[in-house]
C-alpha cells in the first residue's frame, strides 16, 4: 500500500490520556484511535494487525479440532437468569428494549452456547464437540485505564467443549493447553501458565497463561527454575520462598503480568443449569462435562506492543506486523519499481511515497515498527546500480546492497 | 470436511416459530440457529456462507479504494446527542452502565466515523477519503419475523466517503452505485436501484437497491421497459401506469422486495454538527461533503435463499456455497480416495461419510444446496473402474463418469 493513500497519520505526540506504552504508541502510530475508556477503533494498520493475531489463534483452534462459529452479542435475560449470571456478574452489561425487554450483551458466551450445542447433540455418539468463535465482547468496567489491555469493548475467541465423560474432557483440556502455548509461541510471547481458581461459579482448578510486563494488572509468583506459576492474590507462598514443586531448586520471584487466556474446568454446572442431557450407552440421560478456553485478541496486541518497543517506538514480531517491509523512498528517489519487485514476490509492503523529509520518515517508519526497512535515494543509486539500504527495525546496522539480494534476505526468513 | 464430524444435524421439520421460507430452510439445513426474535448464531455451514458474502462485498470496496477499519458497537451517549440520533431514532438501542453512564449500541457509524476521520483530514490535500468496516449492528425492532431479513443484529458493510467538493462527491458516488451493481452480480442477484428519500436527516435523493422477493418487506413499482424503480410509498405513480422515464416505452408493476443495500448522499450535516473542517486551497475553513453506503451481509444471506430454492431445498449460487462438491458414499462404498482427489484439486468438499440410508443423504445434501453433487457407491464402482455419479443441485439430470471426469467438470467451470 502507499503511505500517501493511507488514511491514518502519525501523531508527534502522546495522547494525554493514555496511562500505557501500548495505548500511547498504538494511538500515536495510526493503529487505533479510542472512543472512550476501554473502546477503541481499529484502523487500517490496527485492523491488518488484529486479524494477523486472528487467522494463528484460528488455525491452532482448528487444528484441536474446533469448528467456527459466531454466536450473538445480545442475549435474552431469561438465559442469564437460569445460570444466576444476571445477578452475580458485576460487569455483565444490561439493555432494555423500548417495549421493556431485557438483554444482557455478551461478556462470555456459557448462557448461548449451552443450549445451542446440546440442541445437536442427543448421545454420546454426537460427543465429543468442540465450537469456538472469534467475537467482539463487553464489559461494564469501572476503570479501563490499561489501553487495549483491559477494554469495555474486546475481541476475544472462545472456545467451548462438550464431553461424555472426566477423562475425555481431560485428555482435550491438555491438548488445547499445549495448542495455547503454541499460540503464545507464534505471537513472539511467552506466557507461563498459572493455577488459578476457576472463576465465579467453580472450585475447580484451572489455568490462566500470564505474559510478563509492567503493564499487567495481576501479580504472579513463578518459579525461575521450574515452570510453577500463580497468581499472587490466591499463593500461600510469598516471594523470595524456595520452590516447593520442583523441591526448592529455585526460588519464587514476584511480576506484574497480564493475562492473555484461560482454561476453564466448567463441570456440569452449565448443563445443569439448561437441564441438557444426551443419552450415554446405556441410554441412561447425562449431563455433559464442559470445558471453555478464552483468548484476548485485541488484548494480545496491546500486550505484544507492551513487550516489543523501544524509545523510538514499536517493534512489531514478522507474524502479526501489518507488513512485512517498510519501502522509504527519500527526496526525489522513485521507489516504484522496489515497490513493484516487492509486490511481485507476495511480499507485504508499506510504500512511503510521501514528500517528507528523510527525517520524518525514519522515525515515522520506526514509531510504525514494521519488521524490514528498505531505503531508495538517490546516493545508493549513483553508481547507476540496483543498491538499496535494508535495516531490520530490531537491529542497529544497515546493509547496503542489490534490490534482489534484499529480497531474496527477507524471503529467506519467511 | 467430513460430515460425521460437522457439528449441526439436519433437522426434518421446519421451526414452529419462522414465517418466512430463509429462517425455515437455514434452520432446518442447519446454517443459523434461532437464539431469540431477530438473532441467530451462525453455524459452521451458514459462517462459510456468511464470509463468502462477506469477502465478495470486501474486493469491490476494496476496487473502489475503500480502507477497511472496525469502529465500536457500543458508543457515548454524547455523540448521539450531537447529532440529534439521541432522541430521534427509535431503533436506537440505549445501554446504561453500573454508574449510570449511558451508551447507544451502533445502528450506523456516523456518529463515530466522522469524528474519526475528520481527525486525520487537516487540508484539502488529505481528500477524498473512504473508510468502511464488516461490522454487527443493533437495531431495536418492534416486530422482526423475516429471518435473516430483519435482524436485531445483523451484519453489515457500512462504508463513509468524505469530499472536498460536491463534484467529486457524486463522482464517487457513481462509481460506488456500480460497484454494487457488481456485487449483487457476483451473488447471483438482480437488484433494482430505487430512488428514495435520504433516511431521517435529509431529503437529498438516495438510492435503495431492491431485490424483488416476496418475503421482501417494501412494495416497489418498477418499469418493465426500462431502469425506472420507485418505492411504493413515496411513488407518485401507481401499477398499470404508463412510465414516464422511458416515455411511455414501458408499464409500471408492483413487486415485493427487499432492501439489500444503500447509498446516502449525506451532504454536510454530521460534519457540521460536530463542527470538523479541513482548509481548502485558500486556507478557508470548509465542511466535507459525505456519502454513505451501506450493504446487509446476514441480510444478502437470507434474500439469496429466498430466491434459490425448490421444495428440497436451498440451491446455493457457487459464489457464496459454503462448500463447491457434496461427496455422498452410499452403503459400504468407501468415498475417502473420492474426497482426497478432490481435496489435493484445491475443491472445497463436505464428505458425507455417515451410516445413514443414501435416501437420508439425497434429501438432506438437497436440503443443504452445495452446488455439485459427487455420489460413490458400490454398484457404481462394479466393473473395477472409478465411476460416480455427478450432479449439479439446480439441474436433474445426472451423469456417470469416471472421477477424473467429474473433477475436470467442476474445475472447468469455476
Amino acid at each position: 500500500m502507499r503511505q500517501s493513500q493511507l488514511f491514518t497519520k502519525i501523531e508527534r505526540n502522546a495522547p494525554k490520556d493514555e496511562a500505557t506504552v501500548n495505548a500511547q504508541l498504538l494511538a500515536r502510530a495510526g493503529f487505533v484511535s479510542k472512543l472512550m475508556s476501554g473502546v477503541y477503533s481499529y484502523l487500517p494498520l490496527g485492523l491488518r494487525t488484529l486479524n494477523k493475531i486472528e487467522n494463528i489463534v484460528r488455525e491452532e483452534m482448528d487444528a484441536v479440532g474446533g469448528q467456527e462459529i459466531s454466536m450473538p452479542m445480545i442475549h435474552p435475560k431469561a438465559n442469564w437468569m437460569t445460570t444466576g449470571g444476571w445477578d452475580k456478574i458485576d460487569v455483565l452489561f444490561k439493555v432494555k428494549s423500548r417495549t421493556e425487554k431485557d438483554y444482557a450483551l455478551g461478556q462470555s458466551e456459557e448462557e448461548v452456547v449451552t443450549p445451542l450445542v446440546m440442541k445437536y447433540v442427543n448421545t454420546y455418539k454426537d460427543l465429543p464437540k468442540a465450537v469456538y468463535q472469534i467475537n467482539w465482547k463487553f464489559r461494564d468496567e469501572l476503570r479501563s485505564k490499561s489501553g487495549l489491555l483491559r477494554g469495555v469493548e474486546f475481541l476475544m475467541k472462545d472456545m467451548y467443549s462438550f464431553h461424555e465423560t472426566q477423562e475425555d474432557f481431560e485428555k482435550y483440556f491438555a491438548e488445547v493447553k499445549k495448542a495455547y502455548f503454541k499460540i503464545f509461541d507464534r505471537l513472539g510471547l511467552v506466557a507461563k501458565a498459572t493455577e488459578a481458581s476457576g472463576g465465579a461459579f467453580t472450585q475447580k482448578i484451572s489455568y490462566e497463561f500470564m505474559v510478563l510486563t509492567d503493564a499487567g494488572e495481576d501479580d504472579i509468583l513463578y518459579c525461575d527454575a521450574c515452570e510453577f506459576c500463580v497468581n499472587a492474590e490466591i499463593a500461600k507462598e510469598k516471594e523470595g520462598d524456595k520452590c516447593t514443586r520442583c523441591g526448592g531448586k529455585g526460588t519464587l520471584a514476584k511480576a506484574k503480568a497480564s493475562e492473555v487466556g484461560n482454561v476453564f474446568d466448567l463441570g456440569q454446572k452449565f448443563a445443569k443449569d439448561f437441564d441438557v442431557t444426551f443419552a450415554d450407552k446405556e441410554g441412561k440421560k447425562q449431563y455433559p462435562i464442559m470445558g471453555c478456553y478464552g483468548i484476548g485478541i485485541s488484548r494480545l496486541m496491546g500486550v505484544i506492543v507492551e513487550k516489543y518497543h523501544d524509545e523510538g517506538g514499536i517493534l512489531w514480531p514478522e507474524s502479526v506486523a501489518p507488513f512485512t517491509v517498510h519501502l522509504l523512498a527519500l527526496g526525489a528517489a522513485d521507489g516504484s519499481k522496489a515497490y513493484e519487485s516487492l509486490q511481485k514476490a507476495g511480499v507485504q509492503v508499506l510504500y512511503d511515497d510521501r514528500d517528507v523529509t528523510p527525517g520524518a520518515k525514519f522515525a515515522e517508519a520506526d514509531l510504525i515498527g514494521i519488521p524490514w526497512r528498505i531505503v531508495v535515494s538517490q546516493k545508493l543509486q549513483a553508481d547507476g546500480g540496483d543498491n538499496v539500504e535494508l535495516k531490520k527495525r530490531s537491529e542497529k546496522e544497515a546493509k547496503i546492497i542489490p534490490l534482489d539480494e534484499a529480497l531474496k534476505a527477507i524471503k529467506a526468513r519467511h
